[in-house]
């Protein structure tokens, strides 16, 4: 056997040890009794240590040595493997295993506190937790290393290769490009939503996102479909895909785009190149590869008017008489109105980058430790003062809403709006490079757009940095400019086409 | 930090790494959607593999050769401890990792080829696997060494201490006792139990069945109850314990005496001592005591009629009108009508056990190789008709029908009467020990015979070896006495009273 080999061997080892680590949150979140939470601590915390030793050991290290020396034909998927492990590898050495253990017990109890304190409206509950998950956060990144700038490193965790400059600088091109958009929205005919508060049973809304989930592509024999309070989507593994919902009978997108979304990101870990299992380029190329894929479905076709062409009739299929006075005209503008709002899972499809921007800011501060947690709370209402013009009534609607920071993820937040822009950029390209795509997809046929993800998103894994595959796809590297494009030609039809027509009937 | 804290410290990182591997089988059998089932089947390979890996490691070995050295009081909890932790070492060195990583694989996979055989009713399908299984075992009972007979090796794995010969002897004793009690049946008047087959709706099963286990004493702060195909219990830990049900509409029994059977092994898994927690005295004492506690609350109490006295006008309120003809009388006697029947799980209290003893007799044959897999049904079925007077129309209802055989679980029925016996010895011990227990009995107040379990049963934990603790409860070894006298004294007076009724009526 090769070392090349016996690194695969080992590496597919550790994968099946990542699969029992992965279901150990999948399952805190839909099932785990709450009396549990300390038991599953403590596991994630041994499973994380032992996953961190394990592929930081030496054994590993001298074996990617010896299979390196064995080289490999330039562009290879040996070359590219290699390439993938080296990277992991020395980014993983440089984290002392008693912190990674730390890390990974220290999110697991502070799930549960978060948990209590945005039930209970109570962020003095949360802060102690969130000042010792910054320490360790701020504690990875020097191991890490970083240029002066410790965000810098934590971001390069979920996006490799990004910056903090990077990053502020096509945030402010976006920026520049909603404000317009929302003077001119502002101006607009308002839109009224209130038929997706209506009652909307909840075993029949389980049911639809089901059905809508199963129609655009997601496989139940690979995966299933959960309730959870935060939804997500983890996949155990390509063949095992787990997503979750949430559903308000009152709010019928909650559980519907969610479903869609979630979906997003499953079919893309379903979609892995099935030659790829258990070696490390089965895996996503970046967490904005992952959200370019969630906000494609949710938004760009979730949201779309040949999409709910297909779809509506079902849906008043499915809640008999409910819409029975909405034609699909108005519930397409419904799914579609734009407001300013408090949480960001909820947020239109414009504003929610402002949510992202925001979290963006405030994380460097907390980071560089410019920004006391104490004053979290204040800081985050001027902003969304500032940036959406509301303030939010609680800090449960408000700096406690999202699990993320109870999660260690900072430097994550950034990625929802790097996926945003890059799933207009994607689904440009697709409809460029696929003719048919258009026609296919007002005929309610989704197989032809989820191939062309496939083969150009999903099977090349890992083989490439996300830059790198941005460029192999599009031609050009993440841009914000098809965001804003998609944006501004949709969203003036809505407000527009609508103006005009009242005229007409006026 | 002395050795012996040395070697609990390496033992609780080793639970917490289990909790994980537990959690890939209860998903198996709860969620898993069924294309992850070869992904599932690597991790718990991998898993079963590592904890094997590093409890026999060299370095637990070491410790524990220190920790001895260190010595501790006779009787203590340290003592108590070292001796547990040495009997588990020296039996798991004797078997090679790469063994017991075949077992774990193949009998995941394994699991997945039975289901299918059992639903198309396709023995030949599952032969092979059961080829396979019975080989690895024989392997194991071979590493861990035999006087001659392995079935001696596998038994013990289950039941330390317990052999072969001991088993026939006591099973022989139980045998005697039933056959007189069956004739008496036979002649008694006979019972109509069709009220039990009317149309229970399932959402009010799985409400009233989770209402009995949180009365009886199941603490769903600290576990939770789901659907599966095949109703087991899983402890994760003490504070997460997971109990599975069936649901038949037609056939109450099933989901209901199901839950209560699955509740009794939940609450011992839930009443090891706190202090234990994560220690090698945390754990069952032997899988007859497992037993003991499914059918004590599932029969002694569960099949009572002071259970039913507390629990009927509840069971009419769950399920309106369906029972409104069916006096308690009546209803008591249903739930205990006495019939040779083909499904174990499915089997009364009096002829439970002569399943069990055809199962012993194969799985010894089997495992001598004195009975060829393909002979298997048909012996199956020639001992069904010997024991019970039926013969099974299908290997689904016959040979496919017990989950173990495809778990590689060879020597695990024996503790199923065993533990059945132990449940009459184990009450009436509680009866005369605590003179206000039938009385609490009557009230429906069950928190006493739970406490006594706790004491007696379930804190003790892994102190003592079940022989040994059987003794230090009861004052005698294992008999099958009480269970005998438990059965005659009921059965007779179900069947006879009848008979004395009628006859007044007449």
């Amino acid at each position: 056997m090769s070392a090349y080999e016996s690194l695969l061997e080992r590496l597919s080892e550790l994968g099946h040890l990542g699969h029992a680590a992965a279901l150990l949150g999948w399952d805190q979140q839909c099932y785990m009794p709450a009396g549990g939470a300390l038991a599953r601590a403590n596991a994630m915390g041994a499973m994380g240590k032992l996953l961190h030793e394990r592929f930081t050991d030496e054994a590993t290290g001298s074996l990617l040595a010896q299979a390196e020396a064995e080289g490999a034909e330039e562009g290879s998927d040996r070359a590219l493997t290699l390439r993938a492990v080296r990277r992991d590898y020395d980014k993983s050495v440089k984290l002392p295993t008693a912190l990674v253990a730390s890390l990974a017990r220290e999110t697991a109890l502070g799930h549960e506190v978060w948990v209590k304190a945005r039930q209970d409206n109570d962020f003095a509950h949360f802060s102690p937790t969130l000042e010792k998950l910054l320490d360790l956060s701020r504690q990875v990144a020097d191991h890490l290393g970083h240029g002066g700038c410790r965000y810098d490193a934590l971001l390069d965790q979920y996006e490799p290769g990004a910056t903090t400059e990077q990053v502020a600088t096509v945030f402010a091109e976006v920026r520049d490009g909603l404000l317009p958009l929302m003077e001119i929205i502002r101006e607009g005919e308002q839109v009224d939503n209130s038929c997706l508060k209506r009652g909307f049973d909840e075993a029949n809304q389980l049911a639809f996102t089901e059905y809508v989930a199963k129609k655009l592509g997601f496989d139940f024999n690979h995966g299933r479909q959960d309730k959870a309070v935060h939804p997500f989507c983890q996949g155990l593994h390509r063949t095992d895909v787990r997503i979750t919902t949430r559903v308000e009978t009152n709010w019928l997108p909650c559980a519907l785009m969610g479903t869609i979304h979630e979906a997003g990101h499953g079919m893309y870990e379903q979609g892995f190149d099935p030659k790829d299992d258990d070696t490390p380029l089965s895996g996503a190329a970046s967490l904005a590869f992952h959200e370019s894929q969630s906000r494609l479905w949710e938004n760009v076709i979730g949201r779309s008017r040949t999409f709910w062409n297909v779809f509506y009739p079902g849906l008043q299929r499915y809640f008999p008489g409910v819409l029975s006075d909405i034609d699909i005209h108005q519930f397409y503008r419904a799914i579609n109105h734009v407001e300013p709002s408090l949480v960001r899972v909820e947020a239109d499809e414009v504003t929610y980058c402002l949510h992202i921007f925001l979290r963006f800011e405030l994380e460097q501060e907390l980071v560089a430790g410019t920004l006391a947690v104490k004053d979290l709370p204040d800081a985050w209402n001027a902003k969304m003062q500032s940036y959406l013009g509301i303030t939010p009534p609680s800090d449960s609607l408000g700096c406690l809403q999202d699990v993320h920071w109870s999660g260690g993820m900072f430097g994550y937040f950034p990625t929802y709006a790097l996926g945003t822009m890059l799933s207009a950029q994607l689904f440009e390209k697709a409809l460029t490079s696929q003719p048919g795509l258009e026609g296919a997809l007002t005929r309610g046929d989704y197989a032809p757009l989820l191939e062309w993800l496939r083969e150009n998103v999903h099977r090349p894994g890992r083989r490439y940095l996300p830059g790198e595959l941005t460029e192999r796809i599009c031609g050009e590297p993440l841009s914000a400019k098809p965001f804003i494009r998609y944006l501004h030609n949709k969203y003036r039809e809505i407000y527009f086409a609508e103006r005009r027509q009242r005229k007409r009937i006026l």
